[in-house]
């Protein structure tokens, strides 16, 4: 284990997050809010406190990374910026006790969304701000971020992109250095902008603006209101929301793409048909299945269409209680929560790409067992995927419902039915927020027991740094010497 | 498609079949039992004027078999005994519609165990011995019994073997021709007989030991009272029946291992290890978590063991509503009904020898992130299973879990909630019989839809076979010629 690198590396982490802490700051100071406003700077000095020997007083002998060492720094760095995140939640008294305030803060650097807050409506405006601007740091993920900025190790980041970037497949674009991390910031920063003007024109207030925006481009869903974007009964808001969550939830490249002009490109990737295809057949579904609920068709792909795409990109803000819904419905949701948004994307999920590698290699199967000397390849945007990346894809789903079982186990113990823990679980593990159930979108998860809501950070972590990392980091051997 | 031999082996099976009518037919005549009886007889002369000319007035040029012919042949098989089958339920009255016998005695051949019948108790003895024979005839395959009897094909029977051995391993015992597959009829009839005995000798009724006793070795689990096994009451025998239960659900090599005296290859066997840990651990987990039902440690742990033994054998007897369970016990089974029986036993599910080698590919997965150059070799009872089948394991669980989606969208569009549906197909799937909710183990299938009945006798279908030979049948390429 490189340690003297981990250390620089995660005590720049911890600098940059205390600096971004003066935006919310920013904000206690326009709305004279002096509990937060103290908050944030107390926080701030403790984080200048580890941050700078970290980062400053450690002299970096080698400046490479192994793998180990980069899924370790990821997941560490995570951890140590949610555990530095809640302290203002304490502080200013926003949250009662810390473990509540952690899983808060962990739910907004992974772009969960699941809350812990009973009254949302009576919190500082600069707290509601931090916790939303958490989904927008997470979003693009703090790694990718500390790319464009830190350049101190040369192979070694390209390690940590691995465990950053979303997905089976790391695009070319994002395998570059530091000026595609800022192409890709870029275009993360402008959808922000263009969807806060949006929402302004909407008739939106503009706080609630900026602040709804950040959690729909990290597809978080940290809402201000305590019944979600249901409360501004806003059509226009809603569908701007709605077709930006879908839009959070394509895979970067693809704007990419638009801007250099090769439309060819996006036009062939499978992914984003299936994405595309998937969001139809549900949207249509739902809404058929609803018309029992709402009467009209307006109002069912009104709230069908929202649900939806805010369930697939993994965001989590409501406009129903689609707890209410009928059960097929709901099974159509849970299922949007396990394919998720596009590899690439701020969103969670299992990913669509692995859902189509998935598909293929059954199909395949099949194919086999008709015609056994059929030559049998996968597939994607018209190039082979390799037998490797094909088994990964199967490990991945293996791993993923290993650790979906043990969670629910261990959730079920607490006081909740089946479908609470199991949805719980479901929704941390994909980073979507609401469950159903007692944590449904009318709901939220104080309720739990200690032991639930640290499994449920945990399951938050996995699924939002894709398993691996965070597995690398609870293992003894990784921390071995070299 | 070698249609001849097609025609020859499924005309074989049909008359095979309605020979062994012949017992059921003896306990109408013993009970003096009029419309059974003639039911019977009819149904017997209905499937020779179609087992007559399809066995014998073909002419068999091509002995040897494809393995899509194969897979074909075996579902459509067991599609045809099916429909056969059903018909003395409905010309007895016994049953008002087609498609609930249907239901009914796929899910008897087919092992699950699921009922639509309301009020079983009034239904003639030898109408309930015929659906707890479909379980026993069903248990250890209709197929593999075949093998002994019919010798026409050489290498072709091994393919029909491959789609009904269960499991992901066809033992070396189990390739071998006709002698090992008597060997395992042998093993399979003994059990059954002691198990009848000790029922017997425990108080239950002769008549009931011995359906009960088909209905444990097939692992089925049709009872013949409407609480099933609660209704005797009698400690003594349900200990039997969850130690037999257990049994049934071992690979049956391994029996075949202690009669040769290899007690060593028995003791090597992983899945034998872990379908222990999985039962013992379940046991305690459950009979710990249900004390706060039945209060003292004795009738928990009856209960606990029982319902454990019953799930993860996939027979699904009950001696207690484990739908009035903690939401914790009711997970635990819910996993144990994806888990399954080992391997080349009567039993359904994914099998344990699967989830072993799930496990230890995911661990393989993490060590590789830790150290990229380390050989990692999936091994079971100490040998090297090669890359293929690890992959070949994957697959299967990815269509396992695309079927399950499928199904559960499909069955959800019923009138009940999201937990029945899932369960259902779940308990269908996996061959289980009982679910949760309003298919519970005090409840039956009768409520379901048609369309919801046709997925679940899919479902009971895909599961018995382990898919591919189903969705071979299906597919309409297999049928092209060669």
């Amino acid at each position: 284990m490189n340690y003297r690198m981990l250390s620089y590396i995660t005590g720049r982490v911890i600098l940059i997050s205390a600096a971004l802490m003066s935006l919310p700051l920013t904000v206690a100071v326009i709305y004279r809010e002096t509990a937060p406003l103290l908050s944030f700077l107390g926080t701030m000095a403790i984080m200048a406190a580890f941050g700078v020997p970290l980062a400053f007083l450690v002299k970096v002998k080698r400046k490479t990374f192994f793998a180990k060492e980069g899924l370790v720094c990821v997941s560490l760095a995570w951890t140590l910026l949610s555990l530095f995140g809640a302290l203002p939640l304490v502080f200013s008294g926003a949250v009662g006790n810390y473990v509540d305030a952690f899983f808060e803060i962990v739910s907004g650097y992974t772009t969960t969304g699941a809350t812990i807050l009973t009254e949302i409506e009576t919190l500082p405006k600069s707290i509601l701000f931090w916790r939303s601007f958490t989904h927008w740091i997470g979003g693009m993920g703090v790694l990718v971020f500390m790319l464009a900025i830190v350049q101190k190790t040369d192979m070694g980041m390209m390690h940590i992109l691995k465990a950053e970037a979303p997905g089976p497949k790391v695009g070319k674009l994002v395998s570059k250095t530091a000026s595609s991390a800022r192409i890709l910031y870029g275009i993360y920063l402008a959808l922000t902008v263009v969807m806060t003007i949006l929402l302004i024109c909407g008739g939106m207030p503009v706080f609630d603006s900026i602040v709804n925006s950040f959690a729909t481009a990290g597809t978080g869903g940290f809402g201000i209101l305590s019944d979600s974007i249901a409360g501004y009964n806003n059509v226009f808001c809603e569908m701007v929301i709605a077709v930006f969550m879908f839009l959070f939830g394509v895979n970067f490249n693809m704007y990419y793409f638009v801007i250099i002009g090769e439309f060819r490109r996006v036009m062939k990737s499978d992914e984003l048909k299936w994405y595309f295809a998937i969001v139809a057949g549900a949207t249509v579904a739902v809404s058929l299945n609803i018309m029992s609920v709402y009467g009209d068709p307006g109002s069912s792909f009104r709230y069908g269409f929202f649900q939806v795409s805010s369930i697939i990109s993994t965001t989590g803000f409501s406009t129903a209680n689609f707890d209410l819904w009928p059960s097929f419905s709901k099974v159509v949701l849970v299922l949007l929560m396990f394919i998720g948004s596009c590899a690439g994307s701020t969103g969670g999920g299992i990913k669509v790409a692995r859902i189509v590698i998935i598909f293929k290699s059954v199909r395949n199967a099949v194919r086999k067992m008709v015609y056994p000397r059929s030559v049998s390849t996968v597939k994607l945007d018209g190039e082979i995927i390799d037998d490797r990346t094909v088994r990964a894809v199967g490990t991945y789903l293996c791993a993923y419902v290993i650790i979906m079982c043990a969670s629910t186990l261990v959730v079920a113990l607490d006081k909740y039915d089946g479908v609470t823990s199991f949805t719980s679980v479901m929704a941390c593990l994909n980073n979507i927020g609401p469950a159903l159930g007692a944590a449904g979108p009318a709901e939220n998860f104080s309720g739990f027991g200690i032991v639930s809501k640290l499994v449920l950070i945990l399951d938050m972590l996995l699924g939002r740094l894709e398993i691996y990392p965070v597995l690398t980091l609870l293992s003894v051997s990784a921390w071995k010497k070299n």
